[in-house]
């Protein structure tokens, strides 16, 4: 395994873009990962890996992991605890990296199953609350994930809060969130799109044992007034207290949970 | 109102360090809040505010919020740009900030309504996660939240996190979680320790209609098994997916539904 000591070489190089910059990782179609758990999910969810890097420490703490890790990449490194320091976003680096590929997510609706249940994320821009959305939908056996353009699920910090599952969950990327849901109601999927308007159908008066996408707009905007005429419903969990409104990740535990409830 | 300019002076140091310093916090029974939406929460909800700190441009944006807040403060001070900015957590700093007075709570379980509903936090230790519990609570309409030592409800990102909510809401702060959770159960509550543990009971299984106090436990380490065994019952969310668990802040959105979903 090849030894990298420099902050100018060019895979270190590339992994600091990749963690820094969404156009680069748009770009390359590469993403950056760190922990050893999370890495180890990448390479145990078949994720392909493109490079990876281990601190001899590292290497010697979870010899188990790195083997997995290393065995599913494209190429292997060595960094000094130096390095580690410089590629981590944490505080306390386990010093594990990745550079992962993009998951081959065809931007269409065809892959939506007619009788499954997701929620499609229009415009959620805070990378923990994506995270957290998405790990809420896997604990609660959602189908998968609908994402419009503006949620940026490589971004690193969704998927430390994801905590794995966004490189498990079925992924749908769209560039065009109107299209899809109309074809899903055309397909004959209940449309849902939450609101914390409280005059909306109560979320709990919806039956949902069909297939369901119910729509989670932008934390500070909700979900636009132009998908929101595109679903066929508008939802919302009825709240008794002073609180204006639930934290998006806390709202999709719900929805997600009343999704799957009768199930 | 004196306009201080310097970062030496006292108020200005005292504000830095109740920002910093969960052990100033607890010495001086003070805390430190930023924002206007908070600092006016904190002014509407009663909380005692020892001193308030607005720029210029804050008081010419919310004359209402800075009226507010300063008739409500023992004292008040304009303040600098530059020093708003090295008093700021956030990237764009508001202007405005206050110290408050700790509420007066008896650390006791005398104030507990034995009819009510409770989420009990055990050493639960990020900040974000404190107050998107307690936010969560106060909208599904909790009655109050239980702290256990080692929750820290003043830190600056907790208030931040929780919108308010950790102003308006009863806390109850306790050393001696065991005891509280002992005479709650003699005083006819039902007490539940949550666990991800799928062989525990579910949540829905659970008859929630009179009071009840739901234990939440570290985010690692869950509810400590001491104070498992002193619940009456262990419950779980159900969970499909292959998420070994669920966001504290989200298993606190769930339980906090199910616990007043009837009601």
């Amino acid at each position: 395994m090849e030894l990298l000591k420099s902050r100018s070489n060019d895979k270190i190089k590339l992994a600091v873009s990749l963690r820094e910059s969404a156009a680069k990782r748009r770009g390359l179609d590469l993403f950056f990962l760190e922990g050893v758990r999370l890495c180890a999910d990448a390479a145990e969810s078949g994720t392909k890996i493109a490079a990876s890097f281990f601190t001899g420490k590292a290497m010697d703490k979870n010899p188990a992991q790195v083997t997995e890790i290393a065995g599913k990449s494209d190429s292997s490194y060595l960094i000094t605890e130096e390095l580690s320091r410089f590629l981590s976003d944490t505080v306390m680096p386990q010093g594990v990296f990745c550079l992962c590929k993009t998951l081959d997510k065809v931007k269409s609706c065809n892959k939506i199953d007619s009788g499954g249940k997701y929620l499609a994320l229009e415009k959620i821009q805070n990378p923990d609350n994506l995270g957290a959305v998405c790990r809420a939908a896997e604990a609660m056996g959602l189908t998968g994930l609908i994402v419009s353009a503006g949620c940026d699920v490589y971004n690193p910090k969704a998927q430390r809060a994801a905590m794995g599952s966004l490189l498990r969950m079925p992924i749908i990327e769209t560039d065009d969130l109107g299209a899809l849901l109309a074809k899903a109601a055309a397909d004959g999927m209940l449309t849902l799109a939450s609101t914390s308007d409280r005059v909306a159908e109560r979320i709990t008066d919806v039956p949902m044992d069909g297939g369901v996408i119910c729509v989670l707009g932008n934390e500070g905007a909700g979900v636009t007034k132009e998908t929101a005429e595109l679903c066929r419903r508008s939802v919302t969990i009825p709240m008794r207290g002073r609180a204006e409104s639930l934290n998006v990740a806390a709202a999709a535990a719900i929805i997600s949970w009343e999704m799957t409830r009768g199930n």
